[in-house]
């Protein structure tokens, strides 16, 4: 197999297998949409998938979008929201190195691309789901996916939730893809599948006018007339490519990922001269406040001392325990505030007292007992100065027997996936790192760096980029 | 002018107006030992300086150099050391995703780049200067660089103090830098000053065959007929690259660089194909507890907590404050701990008690007392169990007045360059995305990636890095 980045010059190629006026590659939700949009605009669509079968990452996902400014499930279940205030949140969230000039669009077009996403043959049902965090176990739409109600966002923008669900029980990323393809295939454009994207072919002008893929065993070219869609996945499956762009993801146990999230793509768009952005930065879910109600435990690092406002969205929680505590976190609960969570965690400690318990798991001498100290004086009267938590949260932790969840990387779930890629326009323009635009290149989904900086808003952040996104893409592409 | 990535196809060259066997873009530290290692290896060198005259950053800096294994200054000064301990040392504070193919020769061939430093007229006093972290006021030699006496890093590795200074008083890089230009000066190769690189110019095989450069307004091309080596600084005072890369960097508001460290020259390896590694990273320093006897106060966050043994590097202390904290930090002081610290900090706050401060500098209620009350618990019998500070730091603060000391990006110095760049093997060949050596291109210094990961291990490492990766890169070059 050819590397990715030996890019074939078009004067080595004599004939073309294939050809079309927009070439995507890889049909999870990002190519879904880019395909669809290409397609409409009018130009002639070939979609190369590497899988037996359209999906990807995506149909793995939990199914989330996030969207906002008023949708027409955020009104039917009273929920009052603006461009504004989603903008807001957004950028504050994603805070340093927010991509301004694409959340802005998203956060002005939000309504209209849920319009879309209907018009695709994607149902949301106009109902909310108050257990926050993630996707509902029943078809229930609408949730809170980002802490926007807790601190410090709630006192940013006001809050609403905005992650949307399409219309099925549990995740339902398979659901919101078997409802893409299905629309895929109502169109007038070609899907193949087992084509595995090798490398670009490049032009004496630099400009991309195709692709090699190779199918069982054997090279074919594809020639693009217009464009290139990369909407292939990001890298995580890439145990190389995350050892030297991003290290700290190397501990996180769980992939949100197909085995394609090999990066192949990436490496592609840099062969043609891609920039690359914020490739160290991941998603890092920690799912062990789910139900929410855990959150009126109390985190603590490896020191004894509290790091975040518990009852905050579990990414945020993820991303503090893992890049902020170096993966050391653990989960304090009394006998009022213990119950069994989402992954079913079993406490790795148990004792009567917290002094007991601190001595039990190893904290410094005191630690732990001074933490709890101040945490139980505040929260007598059900304040938290220190982290801010919403005060159906606070509780004194008073009533024996403790019990102290492994909140390390080594003892509990870190999913994780990554954010960054090559660098687009918003219009899904390849750029190098002169900013120049490559011509007849595009990127979408995980392919490209999502819209966030060092911050990831919340759960939904990546389906809405790469759906949203992924349309600007085949759109321009199909120019 | 043309943009850094615009590469030039050598079909498009008509002439050149210079030619060597070896180009050796910028001279600083790097540049002017690969220049002479090439030079030594018999090929024909030409140094482009986009300066006016050699030096680059190197020359502004405090001309510590990491080095270490049994020098001869530890032998004479009586410190034990050993390329063991020191490795160990390095891969511990390097990760993760440090670069142990760099960091094994490294330490293997420490003692013999010290011998070579100092057989190119660069002095090296046999002195100790105990007061640890940066150059000494005098003319001395050997200080401990890293915290290696500190915790965590005392229970990994035997501790010894590894940064060698160059025989000048306060900083010494201009003088470090004097006795390198002048060696270059002694060997039959040519100095070309003001000539601003452009672009690489690359052949049909996508070899490296030259650059084009800038003098005066004018284009001119030069042939390199073995190799062009890149060590022309890092990006850190290109705002743009700054943002999309490192954006946590943004807030530091002292640059160690020189105008010319605007990452032209990683942008031109990228336009050859390079991969990039580790952009996101900076080495910080947060100058505020020298002189170290300031150790003996407390740093804390935003929130009134600890969170480093302050008695260590203040390296150490700038990455964990910027990137751990967000840089929100503060250094609490008694009336027995205080004294002016290195560049002069005037207390933000002063009060009798620790109480009253606390309620001054808006704490949240409680908690700085809880962590002092913790603190002086432990301080009374000179321990810190949670931290892990030497005893000889370890005292009660219980002598009002308390004044603290604004350690906020805002309030104070934060020190910084990039340390990500363009990927290379140890031999300073510059590689591709699939790892893949690009034919006749070479880079070292801070152009190239340092050989840490997400650890700065002390000061001396940037010039070390430079020095002995820039002699690989110019042997490699000149074969």
């Amino acid at each position: 197999m050819a590397d990715a980045t030996e890019i074939r010059r078009s004067a080595d190629v004599d004939t073309y297998d294939m050809e079309a006026d927009v070439v995507v590659v890889g049909l999870g939700a990002a190519g879904a949409c880019a395909a669809i949009e290409a397609c409409d605009a009018g130009a002639d669509v070939l979609v190369l998938e590497r899988a037996s079968g359209g999906g990807g990452t995506s149909a793995n996902s939990g199914g989330l979008i996030y969207l906002g400014g008023g949708t027409p499930v955020q009104q039917e279940c009273g929920f009052e929201d603006s461009v504004d205030e989603m903008f807001k949140f957004l950028m504050y969230a994603s805070a340093p190195g927010a991509s301004e000039d694409k959340i802005r669009p998203f956060c002005e077009q939000s309504v209209d691309h849920f319009h879309w996403l209907e018009a695709q043959g994607v149902p949301f049902k106009r109902s909310f789901w108050k257990e926050p965090g993630m996707e509902p176990p029943t078809d229930d739409c609408l949730v809170y996916s980002g802490g926007e109600d807790c601190h410090p966002f709630a006192e940013i923008a006001q809050p609403a939730p905005r992650a949307h669900k399409a219309q099925a029980p549990h995740a339902a990323g398979a659901f919101l893809m078997q409802n893409l393809l299905a629309t895929v295939e109502t169109r007038p454009l070609r899907v193949e599948a087992d084509m595995a994207a090798e490398t670009l072919i490049q032009n004496e002008h630099g400009r991309i006018v195709g692709v090699v893929v190779r199918t069982v065993g054997e090279e074919r070219t594809v020639r693009a007339n217009r464009g290139v869609v990369l909407t292939a996945g990001g890298f995580i499956m890439n145990d190389e490519m995350v050892a030297r762009h991003a290290p700290a993801l190397s501990v996180c146990n769980h992939k949100n990922a197909t085995p394609n999230d090999d990066g192949r793509a990436i490496r592609m768009g840099q062969a043609a001269g891609a920039a690359l952005t914020r490739m160290h930065m991941g998603e890092v879910a920690l799912p062990i406040t789910i139900p929410n109600r855990l959150g009126r435990g109390i985190f603590v690092n490896r020191h004894g001392q509290r790091f975040i406002n518990e009852d905050t969205y579990y990414g945020h929680i993820g991303l503090a325990a893992l890049f902020k505590q170096d993966g050391n976190a653990w989960l304090l609960l009394d006998n009022e505030t213990f119950e069994r969570n989402f992954i079913g965690s079993e406490p790795a400690f148990v004792a009567e007292t917290v002094a007991d318990i601190a001595a039990t798991a190893g904290f410094p001498a005191g630690a732990l007992e001074a933490t709890v100290a101040l945490y139980n004086r505040h929260a007598a009267n059900r304040e938290d100065p220190v982290f801010h938590k919403r005060a159906d949260f606070v509780q004194p932790l008073t009533n024996g027997p403790f019990a102290l969840i492994d909140a390390r990387t080594s003892g509990t779930i870190y999913a994780t996936f990554t954010l960054g890629g090559v660098e687009t326009l918003p219009g899904g323009e390849v750029v190098n790192p002169d900013r120049h635009t490559i011509p007849g290149l595009y990127a979408a989904g995980r392919t490209a760096a999502l819209f966030c900086g060092l911050g990831y808003p919340g759960s939904g952040m990546s389906l809405a980029d790469a759906t949203f996104f992924g349309r600007w893409a085949g759109r321009s592409a199909a120019r």
